[in-house]
């Protein structure tokens, strides 16, 4: 699937975290300034609760003489002046990022995403859709992406081979992203760890209210006024990994449970594609079970 | 495209609209009531502004013994005490109502309305589409939804034919609804005639601001804190017809015209198919060119 | 203190819930037709989940000839032709509802109300304010409300005689409403069942997220990216009572807590005034733990 | 009246606009971090339609160990290096901004501002609040604020004096920020000139929708679904000033203009507040009839 310019412009996006102290910023803008470097936008975060210091920079990649892979180097020098703890990156927005997509029965988010893929609006590519059923395969395909069946075993302690074959499925395309678009499944702490920082949850509840099952039959048990959807990346801990997003939408008392899920999937929809996105543009950054989100 | 039965029963709706009096919902009631009716969900609004009395009552088909025509029949006696101007309707949702879309190449809330449909979360049945551009055919037949491309002259003038083509394709499936889904064209006022109260568009603005041509060129101008966006029935007069939903969102002064254009892609979808959706549930009763909108 | 009148008309206020069943509105709008009684406002509701009904019908006062008291007094007559379980009332707005406030050292809702109650928008009067410290009494004073003071022992057992005092003054006042403004102590179960249905708190979470102390150091602490405000009966159970309001704020890394405390007075505002005002205007009916809110 | 340190530390904010180019940002974060500065916050803005670039650094006042009049000194010199057109201001917080609030008989705008500044919330003093009525006398003095009145002519005509006067009493306080808060009065040309950049008015409308007089009027005739307030910089074409901030309010075909007027006050109250809070943080970039905010 071919991903058209929205953007006319490449970038080259540089994230850094590290301890903070005074300086860094003055020492990377010289760095990008030395290699002509034109920023076109810049995010920064000290944080006082942790005493790091977070940037992520956004230059225009045609005002960088030596291209993508020499800035690169150069710039290992100068994250080494910062300590070993430093955690940075550098990447090019003229080659897109990947994702592959797990999903069940509901297409709500699946259908979402492939719609901004076609607008060209998704700064990726997506490359696979792994379903452990096989309702939502028509639709992946007329949109030209591939499509891989994994069916899953009614007895959870049974399910080992089928998520060792989603794991080598979605490996093989390298993504950058594996989302979880209503899988339904709860990934072995294993795979949780394989996919640390990568793999994306949508959780149909404003955490940390509501975790685990049902979590829209909770909300109505309890009476809520606003129910809520929360984007995260997946840990062992379940559904207690880093929040990326969250957004809520009214109900109330003439709301069933049913109402719930169907005002509900529009914000899991625009939850997940807001943290998605900003995933895949090198806004998050993660820290201390936290993300600092340049957005 | 079948529709998913998303709520378990079949409701009667009848909605009414006449000059406000003493004893209306006592006698509309006592109607219902007499004919076993079990009402669901009851909406009322006495209007100060004009006088006027509108309800919308949903009932369980189920206790209706003789079934909705008996009813309707019945209760077109009632209805002729309340005065020559009393407008009313009744139907039943187990006949699904029938929608016609009418795109161009744009295709975010096209995609949108097509996975709602698909999740059977849309009252109602796509019957048919209708493009005068073909970029958006693929995805609407692999959903099982026929196209028809209908190509429009470059000349405003000579667009005539097209729209009496288009206007013949979709009265032939004699629709509840006809959706411009960001369809881009203006339609003659003979068009807007026939349609009244049955077309129905998406601006790209909070109108009353940013009529016409480019809204989100006019909002960047003015430098706006928020955009939006506004689901109107189609008028004579360009976007000033009456309003079914608006909603918006948050910009800031990072965000250039291209941004305004992705972000508000998310609201135009929401705010259409809220909008559509109460259309389609009969919660929407016109009146001196505003919307009660019982939802 | 005074209110002036926002509204220029009285309405009797008419409230009722018990086990639904058929003709059940046909029986109560009928009997307001023959007492002349034109509905300005009203709202239904029949619950699924329970199987009772729920009615709020706004009454224009000087429609009903004989006044609220003959027409609460003919009304039981029709309530009890609903069951022994039927819970209703017959309130005249021309009659003020009366408020007593509890607070601490933090102003803001205080100030809030107070406001509001000097531009006429709350449909009451402020009998007294009581505090337990004396910070916010010289402002309360000049808007012409009684503030008393009563002093709180540091240890939590010894409380007993100030909550023993606060409960005489605040029943001298014979209050519609008990608000705990941010009053920081929680009551005693046996003053939460004596004010049950008229004690209201505001909770500064979005439950059931961070129930107890230090909301906001718990959300900042995971790292959510809304953090909420709840307006909630008082139970014994703590924030564990009916929730009649909640509203959330966006926040993002940058905010350390103190950010959360001063942007979530705002929330924590408006939900109080809204949850108070639904309240006052005998809105809200409570069944099940949950409310019903004819907002 | 007192400003208790909500924020424990005193920052140096600077600000600075100029046409971009490579190196500003090397060249200003170069420039703090070898006078020591610890920067805690930094906004950054490169404008691709003007062409010009902004940012905003708050450093801890406490790391600059010459103080901050010998930095504002040294920095002149850097930023005579971006151009005669740079604009740019360095100011210390511990230096507390000074207000001067307009008012007429509506206290909404003002009960919250003086609430936020009891509260230790506003970064700023209340130095005086001038009323063309006395209805709001008592309450500004019980906050022990100075009240001044200044009558205004019946005939507009008439008015020259009275605006003269304001002026004048404004003046003498050499405010940081004059807030129209509901003053309800057209400021002259002259005066809007006199006080470009720090005039501030509260606009009960989403603009550019409903300019002018009676909006809530307005917005009832057309039959909107949303109002909205909007915090904007005076200048002499009505209504047409930079905007700070906006939000709306939802509202239904149950609310009359009554309803708008009461609901959007809760709109304004915080559309300002958040407004002001911008300004008097020199959070606030004005460029070509729009601004910057790094909120």
């Amino acid at each position: 699937m071919s991903v058209p310019a929205l953007h006319d412009d490449r970038r080259i996006v540089l994230t850094l975290g590290c301890p903070d102290s005074v300086g860094i910023v003055a020492r990377i803008t010289g760095f990008i300034a030395e290699n002509g470097g034109s920023i076109v936008e810049a995010g920064y975060h000290a944080d006082a609760a942790t005493g790091w210091f977070f940037t992520r920079q956004a230059i225009r990649a045609s005002s960088v003489a030596d291209g993508v892979d020499a800035f690169r180097a150069k710039f290992a020098g100068v994250a080494a002046e910062f300590g070993p703890e430093t955690d940075w990156s550098v990447h090019d927005s003229g080659t897109p990022k990947r994702v592959v997509l797990l999903v069940s029965k509901e297409g709500h988010c699946l259908h979402d995403l492939l719609g901004r893929a076609a607008g060209g609006e998704l700064p990726a590519t997506i490359e696979a859709v792994i379903g452990n059923h096989t309702d939502l395969q028509r639709v992946v395909e007329a949109h030209g992406v591939r499509f891989h069946h994994v069916p899953f075993a009614r007895d959870p302690a049974e399910r080992g081979p089928a998520f060792d074959e989603v794991r080598e499925l979605v490996d093989a395309h390298n993504p950058d992203a594996v989302v979880l678009a209503r899988f339904m499944q709860v990934l072995p702490a294993e795979l949780c760890e394989h996919w640390t920082g990568k793999a994306i949850n949508i959780h149909h509840s404003f955490l940390p209210s509501f975790v685990g099952a049902r979590p829209y039959h909770q909300a109505f048990a309890r009476g809520v006024k606003l129910i809520g959807a929360t984007c995260h990346y997946v840990t062992a801990e379940l559904d207690a990994g880093p929040i990326l997003e969250q957004d809520v939408i009214r109900v109330d008392h003439a709301d069933e449970v049913r109402d719930f899920v169907r005002q509900g999937r529009d914000i899991e929809k625009l939850v997940l594609a807001r943290g998605l996105r900003w995933h895949l543009e090198d806004r998050v950054l993660v820290h201390g079970g936290k993300t600092v989100v340049f957005s």
